[in-house]
């Protein structure tokens, strides 16, 4: 399996920036490989500072888990299974806005992590990052 | 947009002590600058130690996400959509106390922070440090 | 003085890369902006996993000081003046491929930090992508 | 011992500021207690980021061990008998700039440390600074 490229990170980012333009909203894009390791981020003007660290521990958290943040979060409340878990790997982020990326064969090759809205917005734009990152990838195993 | 100066940071402090001396609490008070970065810093006597790094992370949490450090709070309760965001950065605080410093333009240049009394006593407190400040930007800008 | 836009951190990472293909090494490549904190990054593929958080440190090193890193590197010897100065900042790296980035004024308004080759190669990756970004700034202040 | 008051710390800083306007230097300035807990910090404009973290630990270092920091320096090079000390107590500065503070009895009851100009520069700012709280301690005790 490929390890994602600097082009398909871009491709995301890139299409995570025009989304987060169309919704107004100034957003921190972080890609993370299929090693859980920083590979692209990009900060929009304006965007909040404390967002840098949350959308790089999205990234690192959907891809070491291999799932969606907001998921996780699900079972990290107070009465969920995964309470706490939050404390692990020097910091992960349980809220919406990370989500793996996947190659042309549902395989996992790295995450996208978004921070600077709400989580609704967040997980908008790492949607449509994700997406932008998995047509690239399809066409090339195509 | 100028960064917050020395004169404007201790205005705040100032303003921050009198009103913590009308009511009687001792107080911590931290100014950070637009960039988050620690600007000036005060401690009353006799005003608890643990409360120096409340102080200056509700100053930074107040400005690396432009907003206060309460409404944070709002969101970061078990149930909340930001439930567990004080983990990152190095530690957020998400209770009263912390106040962007805005100026005559309504631009964020900093942040106040203050730790030493109750919730209630410490959002005032940054009330009056926040409102000295605004209010000597204001004049300049004018 | 403007804080360093994302336009011209993609400028300063494109001519890095440039620079390196042509050198034929593989970077990491960091911008930070006037505050310090991480601007745009991008891994090119087969880059070290451990000059990630090199390249970073060396943005923020060049911006907390505004020098380049191996000038302080020079005084942090064994026998320098600031003999320790790494431990400071929750770590400096003091060796070449951190460069102070600025503007039409000669303002500074960020820095670059890259890592992935010899210091050399990291040098003069960092001293095209600093041209670039600060071409682009003279241009717009012209 | 009376600790250190916010009205001592203050002269201390205001003292260093006007030394550093002297100089042409633009610094850091932190006081700490007799605990060695922050009392007091200014950030000239323009002054370093980066001495910040410098400014507090020198005052930490100093007061943590009651001795200026650059005679730390001096036993903690490679062939000293405390190589390596500024591994321990969360990070310790070695280089000019840290003077422990006394009062009219030669009892120590914080201290200054600055950083923003060269280690002598440093040095020469702390000294005003300890010497104006000094000067106050001795006449309050006289």
């Amino acid at each position: 399996m490929e390890d994602i490229t600097l082009e398909v990170a871009n491709r995301a980012i890139n299409a995570a920036i025009r989304k987060s333009q169309k919704m107004n909203v100034k957003q921190n894009i972080a890609i993370v490989d299929r090693g859980g390791n920083l590979k692209a981020f990009a900060r929009m003007e304006g965007a909040w500072l404390g967002s840098i660290d949350i959308a790089i521990k999205k990234a690192r958290t959907a891809r070491l888990f291999d799932i969606e943040t907001g998921d996780i979060g699900k079972m990290s409340k107070p009465n969920g299974p995964l309470y706490g878990i939050e404390l692990t790997n020097g910091g992960l982020v349980s809220f919406s806005g990370g989500i793996p990326l996947t190659n042309g064969e549902d395989e996992i090759v790295g995450a996208i992590g978004v921070s600077g809205g709400t989580v609704k917005e967040d997980q908008a734009v790492a949607e449509d990052g994700a997406e932008a990152a998995s047509d690239l990838l399809e066409r090339r195993a195509a």
